[in-house]
């Protein structure tokens, strides 16, 4: 059993040729195809529609080969588009697939190893709370379990998109009136989701975890929980990435964390334990080797960075958003050499206040 | 003779405050201040005020301690700000002071040495023409003899305002008339000074000049231009910093210039230079030593950067400027730990295409 | 022989259930289908991919009906989308069928006639130029012919989606050379466009005509152009509406001209002649009546309107296309009461310079 | 005793040489400004550093004039700057002074009457709350005496700058606590600063007033009431605008209420009572007569307009804020053919939801 990874740069939100070359050269098969994780060039805002184009076409282009219609693709496959790509940012889409058998015996190295899940539907007012960081907990240790990891210290990213049931006017007056409001946004979906993994991870202690830390307590967060949150979606979405002894192949993954979004050094200690050490940039054939970068972005909401103010949060023309993804995609870019990153922002639990987690997938020598 | 640089960090564009105490306390006098550099927070554009602001700031504080006019502050001191601080950019001034006398004799270990000085006023046929590019290289040169540099290698930064004097309509048509359009505009301003700067340089030969290579022959530029230019000016401000052994104190300045705008080992080399070597970013100790940093931005356009797709030519929501600039400020922070640097963009025949020249100034160990 | 229209709110750029309802339910018929025109919430700019997934959406919809592959929709239906539904424009989609038989006499009302055609395809050095002034006219005039309409007076409105043709470095060049600079961009393809229906509908005089003209002489103009241009689009795609005695039914279609984009009473002028007048904004039984409603936009390019400055060329954060249509757009639902209006922009040579033509469509009495 | 209105356009923030004129040729005393009400061509928000340039420049305008410090101005004339020229905006100022002596019997006709005046020092905790109500109906009563004003009924327009005094952590945290947030921040401000007019004017019942209902119950709001608010301001500065029999001079005002911000007849009513009615847009010489055009503007929360979507409100590019100003505006200039108005967004309790107030100062016939 192993993991084929293969990433296309896109001249837009519906380029898929060059999946669909990979398909018609049968060098890829749609079944076995697990998650598509991809930059679109919109906004990432509300009235982002790039990523539901780039769904579209993706349905259009494998629904046909799955067997179903190509509305139902997103039950089939695990779509994860982050919009914006901003500064250097090359628009691409990652295609994470698993092929061959399960290994009989356990391999001297760890290979990359991944696995999709999905928790049960939420209620509007579990998103945010307890029951959530539950839930999401449950599911990651269950796809552990699938992947034969025994040590958290294996798991390297979990990629989630989470949950945000809409809510009627009842139900949000009725959560005021219990004193415990809805949560049931972009912010409350994406902080308990990572506190899932937090918890799954044992990053965090079981009872250090509770409705009042949630967006409270900053000291609390996961390594290597990245989260997106996608308003009308029931059940949250996981795609866990792991090297194990029981995958073959030639990838590997491993993580950090930047305590802020200038921390350089963070990058390259990943890429350290990649084995592609440098002293500045990678060089060529080592950015050769680089096949899949993640991070999640946040301008500082206390408006500093190392004591100085920046001004991404007073700006009215232009989003922090849009600022801290082209700020840690540039990083990522001089760092590596390769500007198809994928970064995602608003990163609530996911690494220390700032900051956040970063991930890197590349072939092993 | 020595030059004293002073950063300090500003809580927004009228905030003098920091160099109102250097002065209050005697440590700077306003007669020896010869150029202010600073980022404001505004969006860099034709309605970004935020410069005005500063300008008109430092006008009401300078004024009376060099006995002339708030309006009459930039007949005195060179007052460059660069509006828009994207992403972790901090907006700060930072303050270039001459002191002391001159030496008698040449000292070892050269130091920065900083002159300013004008062209003469320009008529809208000449910005963007030979007649521009002849007179700023004429203006670099008195500047070098002033600061007794004999070697072309000593120049660092050549920072400057460029003319861009108002044209009427009857102007215009002659010009094109003539088959001689008019460039009295920021590309032509910017390209001409730049060109000026690399043939006093020798970075280019003199008869490989003309009118016809400006935004035209890329393979022709400067690596220590760094060119704004203001609709209105009407002859050219340049500040001229350089290392020379005719000059005390303990500042040195070095440059080079980036092939990209990801092209992270640039900056790395120019600190090096500097003495400031460091396998990532450096260290607090090091970061320390720095003074001022120095950069200018361009969003490639080929629309690629190494071969990827980048996307900021074709937002129709966010200026290529504000991306680009974005994307240098994080290199450069990520590199040195400092976010108060300042780059400036749109680089025409400042560094090769798509790329652009970096300089820093640092403490002497 | 008939006009059917019918005017659906759209949820998104993707939604398609209130046609998918009417044909369902057999009220129309896909191969009735001749133009659907629309808003989506873009941002109007290059990467405004909600026109893309508007157009995939329509495709999925209608090429089972039409017996065709989706992605050849538009070679059976004319789709012209405009993005950007800024300030109170609602996002909707109005679809204009054609059903019945030909009248074999004329009526004494004459009534809502629509014909679309396409030209040949053009080479990228005619676009702009006085090629694509006469192809249009021609297409125009061919038109009329199919609708029986022998005085222009009855044309109201030529919507079009003007051609770009891609054009090499070499042809570029060339063109360069010859002193014949390609014009192959929105510009020249919109301007050239509506030259050529104001040449067609005797707006124009045959010898004022020139490439000399095109963006040069403002006071050439049509009253009834409205186009939109496409980069990549090998032919230009010609909606004509008209008022036809040889056409039967319940719609009838005025136009008119704002002088500027504050011209209020050019707005009631056309409302009038539908038979809709009112003081101030229309009764709800009058807006009842109203099917449709076009404008193009611009923000003058002297910087003032009515001698007083505006600031939509010096804003460097929104672009000037989004002030215009907003203003448009605003000034369209203040006198009729009716948001689903559609307002493109950049009106070269459609309408007076800072000016635009406006057409509305309304039910008889 | 009488109003003297000058309204001056400016060429940018800074521009004060309308008024210097005026002062110079000894038309206007400084002594006599009451009031200094301008659009400056900014983004309306938090980086939005055009007002502080417009105060700057005025102050040093004024203060030597008024025997003050120039940073002193703000203490001795109203200075109400608004940012956002969006769409047709025209910048501008419009000074209102009082001179002459007291009518010693009231006049027939009623004449605009102007007073300003200030509430007491907020803490954080008063603003969005009961006693920022209470103490600004009882300055907005204050000024009503002052101008002998006995019925509210004669009041137009009360321009408010309400207060926002900066809260520290232990502060909020406090008030959170106890049950009761702080709303010392914009929203509050301008909403408790309303309803205190609506109090003052009879427009709410005392008794309907508390803290529950701000931002709460929108079926009470002041048609007279034009808030803004600025982060750090200890104190509102209020400048209350009416008619009075006691006032002298060729100035009246009036005002209404826009259900929605395409209510254009809400317009042509206050028009109306001005004497200036007209079916459409007013003629050149009604238009001549206009001196001052004030309304608040807001993308209705409910995301519809008249049934009918709109999208300011998910838009992530452009704030909801800019696109009803560049509505409002355009209706305004629509129906007067005056581009030089005053929007001002973001009306809680300022009209309807959805809606805002509308007031007008033109000469008398």
């Amino acid at each position: 059993m192993r993991v084929i990874a293969h990433r296309f740069p896109t001249t837009g939100p519906s380029d898929v040729s060059g999946l669909a070359t990979q398909l018609d050269a049968g060098e890829l098969r749609a079944q076995d195809i697990l998650a598509i994780i991809g930059k679109t060039e919109g906004n990432g805002g509300l009235n982002d529609f790039t990523r539901e184009l780039a769904t579209r076409a993706l349905g259009d282009l494998l629904a046909p080969q799955l067997g179903c219609a190509p509305a139902e693709i997103e039950d089939r496959v695990v779509l994860s588009f982050s919009g914006g790509t901003e500064g250097v940012t090359s628009p691409h889409l990652l295609v994470l697939a698993r092929t061959g058998e399960p290994l009989t015996t356990p391999r001297a190295e760890k290979r990359l190893a991944v696995a999709t899940g999905y928790t049960r539907a939420f209620e509007p007012w579990e998103v945010g709370y307890r029951p959530m960081i539950e839930e999401t907990a449950r599911v990651v240790r269950e796809l552990m379990r699938e992947l034969k990891i025994d040590d958290p210290a294996d798991v390297h990213l979990a990629q989630i998109k989470g949950a945000i049931p809409d809510a009627d006017e009842e139900q949000r007056a009725a959560a005021e009136a219990e004193g415990r409001p809805l949560r049931s946004d972009m912010v409350g979906s994406r902080a308990a989701s990572a506190l899932g993994v937090a918890l799954a991870l044992d990053e965090v202690a079981e009872d250090s975890i509770g409705d009042r830390v949630v967006c409270r307590d900053w000291s609390l967060y996961s390594t290597r929980a990245s989260v997106s949150a996608k308003p009308g979606l029931l059940r949250s979405e996981i795609t866990l990435l792991a090297n194990s002894a029981w995958w073959d192949g030639d990838l590997v993954i491993e993580h950090g964390v930047m305590r802020d979004i200038i921390d350089l050094d963070a990058i390259r200690a990943v890429l350290a334990r990649l084995g592609l050490e440098a002293p500045g940039q990678l060089a060529p054939e080592q950015t050769a080797r680089l096949v899949g970068l993640f991070a999640k972005s946040d301008a500082d909401p206390r408006n500093t960075i190392r004591g100085r103010r920046h001004t991404m949060w007073t700006d009215a023309d232009i989003s922090d958003m849009r600022y801290s993804r082209c700020v840690v995609a540039a990083l990522l870019a001089g760092v590596t050499g390769e500007t198809a990153v994928y970064v995602s922002t608003r990163a609530e639990h996911q690494g220390p206040l700032g900051g956040g987690p970063v991930a890197i997938i590349a072939r092993a020598e």
